[in-house]
């Protein structure tokens, strides 16, 4: 495996480890980041490396994209705002960055003659799935989340540009990924609200949410066995684990690995916030008829995660 | 049924009609429409009404939108780019007259307080379904048009604004729809096409693309009565026909209509164009079990709408 290739949000969670990856492989990368939630201290090694190549733009702003993507084999779209939270309090900023940032690298590309795209979705497209496991193609969904809606935008307009200019898509619908350089979600909000006060743990919901979480690794073996397989000219893919837990199991698990017994505060209601999922767990059959598998469990993908915190606190600084 | 209520693409071909519908019901009525392609004779009827009144505004830009639906008890949105076809040729139209024009309607409202939507999405958003009549409830569909890809974002969105804001939605998914102001799609161009040359047709395809139309009195129906029933936050209707037919059918119909017998001149393949679907053939159960029915039927409504244009030759010119 050879050959220049560009990975947007390329300084992100897992961009950044894509990265890593496409250089081990052989590739000449482009990394691609507007550095807003980014972290240059991800890209740091694969920095040091001769082909890898690091460009600050915004996927919010078309023409740059163009000479910067001119050149590369594949564009791996990974730039977007995973704040999925606050999306009620700005709802705009999930059609700028997720929706028109999807439109801008599609279009960049094809200017530039590039036409291999893979793109990081969400298990969220699936809104309150009725099928569970939820495989790629369940029930025609309704929309629970602005983020969600953005991302599935995203979806139909890389579908949309295969039809029109003759793209090779790959769409990965992930649930939540844990590991090192993980960045936000609910391990690293435990993991600082227990730096701060060992004893108290809020907790947004009542813990009864179900939630699976998959390895980054896992996650990026995923994505380049799908990118490189011979396949339709648009493949969906679900990436998640076999197994859930409730969020209470992982509070257990995150308390132990501690050393702490907190008294755990809760919100209430079955679910963290508006527009908050209680329950994806989806069916990666489509995935594993790959030969692809995960190699880390949740409980030892959050314990990874806690060791990787506990060894790097200027990220938890970072990030507030 | 009273109140004061908007509907953006008030001047067009469907619009106008929905404009005309809610007066006769005792409401009063604001037009919004930017002239792009709606038609001011269109509305000379509805603007000799006291309860009408027009504002020219245009979709994309949010900030006016906000005064003109403040006070309005709902907001039926039909204002779109429907020229599926030049769709790979203008990428970023979809985009912004159908997407973004979505958003800044759905966002207008919030900030005005308005909470209840009626959208004008399409059967395009199925693709190429998989379930022959389709269902709301179809396989998750991967999309094939940058038209149906910007109507799906726009459904997206709405259903993310009905979870997060409250908002009651009603979506539906069209077939081609026809009837008197009807002013784009085959009966219009093959019109136009036989006035000039009355011994020669041109058709994009082969001519078994199967279609199936409804008649514009049938849509509006359907629209008023689902989104006045009670139902779920978000509901999402089918709205077509029980039949289909071959569009060599309606060649048939509209030559004998005509008293003409051109030769027939296909382009070839089985579908008029990049993203075109060879077939859309909706289950529409979900709407007939709120009591709805057409009434007239594929062949009647291609009449009527022949019809409609025999008598206005201004449209044919004013749509060159």
């Amino acid at each position: 495996m050879s050959g220049r290739v560009a990975v947007t949000g390329g300084c992100g969670f897992i961009g950044s480890h894509l990265v890593d990856r496409l250089l081990a492989d052989g590739h000449e990368v482009v990394i691609i980041d507007d550095l807003s939630t980014g972290q240059t201290p991800f890209v740091e090694g694969a920095l040091a490396h001769p082909r890898a190549e690091f460009v600050r733009a915004d996927v919010k702003i078309l023409e740059p994209l163009v000479e910067i993507v001119r050149g590369c084999a594949a564009v791996y779209h990974l730039a977007a705002n995973a704040d999925v939270r606050r999306g009620p309090e700005q709802p705009r900023k999930d059609l700028d960055e997720n929706t028109i940032g999807t439109f801008n690298v599609l279009e960049a590309m094809r200017r530039a003659g590039v036409t291999t795209v893979a793109f990081a979705s969400t298990g969220s497209v699936y809104g309150e799935a009725t099928v569970i496991p939820t495989p790629e193609d369940a029930p025609f969904p309704v929309q629970t989340s602005l983020y969600g809606a953005s991302k599935l935008a995203g979806e139909g307009l890389i579908a949309a540009y295969a039809e029109a200019y003759g793209f090779t898509a790959r769409i990965f619908r992930f649930v939540s990924i844990l590991g090192e350089r993980y960045s936000h979600g609910h391990v690293f909000d435990f993991y600082r609200q227990l730096l701060d006060h060992p004893d108290e743990l809020q907790v947004l919901g009542d813990g009864t949410q179900r939630k699976s979480y998959l390895y980054v690794q896992d996650c990026i073996d995923a994505i380049l066995l799908a990118t490189r397989a011979s396949g339709p000219p648009v493949g969906v893919y679900n990436l998640g684990q076999r197994e859930y837990c409730r969020l209470t199991d992982s509070i257990g698990w995150i308390s132990a690995h501690l050393g702490l017994t907190p008294r755990i505060v809760y919100s209430g209601g079955d679910r963290g916030w508006v527009g908050d999922n209680p329950f994806i767990f989806l069916d990666c059959s489509r995935m594993r008829a790959l030969g692809w598998a995960p190699t880390l469990s949740i409980k030892d993908s959050v314990i990874r995660t806690l060791e990787y915190l506990q060894a790097n606190h200027w990220l938890l600084a970072a990030r507030r």
